[in-house]
């Protein structure tokens, strides 16, 4: 008998059909005396319909956060109230409940509300009737009683938040992968799916441009101590846990995985005047601009004239915001010059075993030299290492380093 | 400086283009200091569109009236937000509740919901800080905190019921007709738009036929004693004033309008038993069913055998259920045979002064007799008087009773 909480993406509910299928495989792997907790997001693309009729209004309905999200909330409740439906009709007790009813309290901030606490006497209510809950994803509900949404991937946050406050014994979270693997399997052919990952990993990963997880609700996991088991919704078996520390021993893996990112611009700040505070002046502009700086390097250009360059990467998502923001700084700075590189690439290790393994950082740095690709930045931190190189080796990048660490049996 | 609540329904707000209109024209009407709170449904067929969705689950999902609730209160939900954020583009400080946010609390009769209390505390108090409230109607809450829905014509319902919560000044229905009509003016071309009308005489009228309104709000509207404007979407000019009593003199009109209904059944229980107790014994199992009867005739058909014919009229919709009703009935008390006639047609004069004013039946029947037209069956209440005549004579009669009561000038 055990406390699971299952959760579904806007995909596996796109149709009626599929919503009748999630509800007969959920039911296929109860066990007798099981209770269960069924979390789903908006079916298909309905989401973006809505946003759509919004625009119809306003070109720009993020100006209204409050009613974009009375609006996109309704997203999920359709989903629940077709779910309920559907194990209903199969015999099987069931009821629907909004973020509002589960207890879901967020803050006010919309459509990126954040969870403040979470009160789900109902769901323990309904579950001790023996029902099983459906509970709408990706949504909350603020002090005033208005609905709020959870930004992106609030559903998989929802889930694990949940899974949390009920004290469950696993959060699942069905994904069309069949796990988190050692590197992208759509650039790495010999990825190797994971049987377990730590959350401390697996958040490394996430930062480092591993998609399967925000690392919103890896951190949620973490904090409620919550095994995350992130599976397939196309077959049954298991995929991988993700938990506070390994409870197998899957032996010379001291990597856990290797991550790429190719959405990275790297900016150059060339010949900056070399005086304190220059550096601070640069990255709070970006950081006001809500502009996240990654990697970082600064270098003498010239002791003569003591300039320095001052190079950093970031999203490409921010470029507009970070030329926006920089280009009264050069001025201001008499800077010689502003250089905007697209097309990198950041390739990352991550392992919590690096930390007592030396060498780990030389045989990847091996591995790329074996390939002649050119290291431009690294960067470390206590669990990963990462390489900026150009974006057009990311692929081989990866293949070469997966193959140094996890080699072929 | 007043407080109105405006109401518009589905074919008002069908698409984010009407939406605009409607904010438009909210925005026009206008008074600086007004306080303005507009009920909508959901966007023109939306909720037929959910009601088919939900069929992809179960044929019949109105065996899950929770999870039906759950899903149609979605639709309003969209709408509220959409035109919220209308007001706001004009620069409209507004905000969007739903049912369960403007305190109306109903009994957990899913999707027939019952009003048992409105707490608009939310309403007062966004009103108080100078917005627009856009509420969703057609929904409530129950005691659990499950969304409800109130069953047809129920955003008209709940426009009435907040404008009584709120001590509103008025409550202005919009729709596709100009008022209330004299008769309807589909058959009628002389038919008169009323200035106004009571409570009591609409709500005979609508039982009677009349399709404008719904008797549950004009019901709401009468306890509550909140002036009902029913207006036109299209245009600018006043429609009719549904009140308790005249304010104006609009003399010689002792009937302020005839009503017809053509979805009537007549069923005719020939050769009964002629003892106590037969009649109790029909209609109790009818009502058990609910089934409405409405005119009933009880006559003797062969006083030496004594027996009876019952004779008595329902809405169309109910035959099949009345007929299952009847069934055994008719073989248990031997019964000669059980005739149905459903090419049948009730007109009726409805009109408060008729209580002193003797002769008005008489000309009534005048006017049918005049133009050869057989009356079936009559019946009466206080302020109306119906007959059932043959339908393909309807309109023939609903003109020739109209002429007689409002001559054309």
């Amino acid at each position: 008998m055990a406390l699971i909480v299952k959760k579904f993406g806007g995909s596996s509910v796109a149709t009626t059909k599929k919503i009748i299928a999630v509800a007969q495989r959920v039911l296929d792997e109860k066990k007798p005396g099981d209770k269960i907790v069924v979390v789903v997001s908006a079916m298909g693309d309905s989401t973006d319909d809505l946003i759509e009729l919004a625009r119809g209004i306003d070109r720009d309905p993020y100006k209204y956060p409050r009613e974009m999200d009375m609006l996109l909330t309704t997203g999920e409740q359709v989903s629940i109230a077709l779910l309920a439906m559907a194990f209903e009709r199969f015999g099987q007790k069931a009821v629907s409940l909004t973020g509002a009813q589960v207890g879901m309290q967020t803050n006010s901030a919309h459509t990126k509300g954040k969870i403040m606490e979470i009160l789900p006497e109902r769901v323990k209510k309904e579950l001790d009737e023996g029902k099983i809950v459906v509970v709408a994803g990706f949504q909350g509900v603020d002090s005033l009683g208005d609905p709020t949404t959870l930004g992106r991937g609030g559903s998989d946050t929802s889930a694990v938040a949940l899974a949390g406050a009920l004290k469950a014994d696993s959060c699942e979270i069905f994904t069309d992968v069949e796990g988190i693997f050692s590197a992208d399997p759509r650039i790495c052919p010999d990825a190797r799916k994971m049987q377990e990952i730590t959350y401390e990993e697996m958040l490394e990963m996430a930062r480092l441009g591993a998609g399967v997880m925000q690392p919103r609700s890896v951190e949620m996991g973490q904090y409620f101590e919550i095994p995350i088991h992130v599976r397939s919704t196309f077959t049954s078996k298991p995929g991988t846990f993700i938990r506070k520390e390994y409870t197998m021993d899957e032996k010379g893996f001291v990597i856990r995985g290797v991550a790429h990112d190719s959405k990275v611009t790297k900016m150059a700040l060339i010949g900056v005047p070399n005086r304190p505070g220059i550096a601070h002046q640069v990255f709070s502009a970006l950081a006001k601009e809500n502009v996240d700086v990654d990697m970082i390097v600064q270098s003498i250009r010239n002791i003569d004239q003591n300039v320095t360059d001052i190079v950093f990467t970031i999203a490409s998502t921010d470029l507009s915001a970070a030329r926006r923001v920089l280009k009264p700084i050069v001025a201001k700075l008499d800077a010689m010059d502003l250089v905007i590189e697209e097309n990198v690439a950041k390739v990352s290790i991550v392992g919590a075993g690096m930390l007592g393994s030396p060498g780990i950082a030389a045989r990847m740095f091996g591995a790329l030299a074996d390939e002649s690709i050119n290291i431009d930045i690294i960067s470390t931190s206590e669990i990963s290492i990462s390489c900026l190189i150009a974006s057009d080796r990311m692929m081989q990048a990866v293949n070469a380093i997966h193959k140094e660490f996890f080699p072929p049996a």
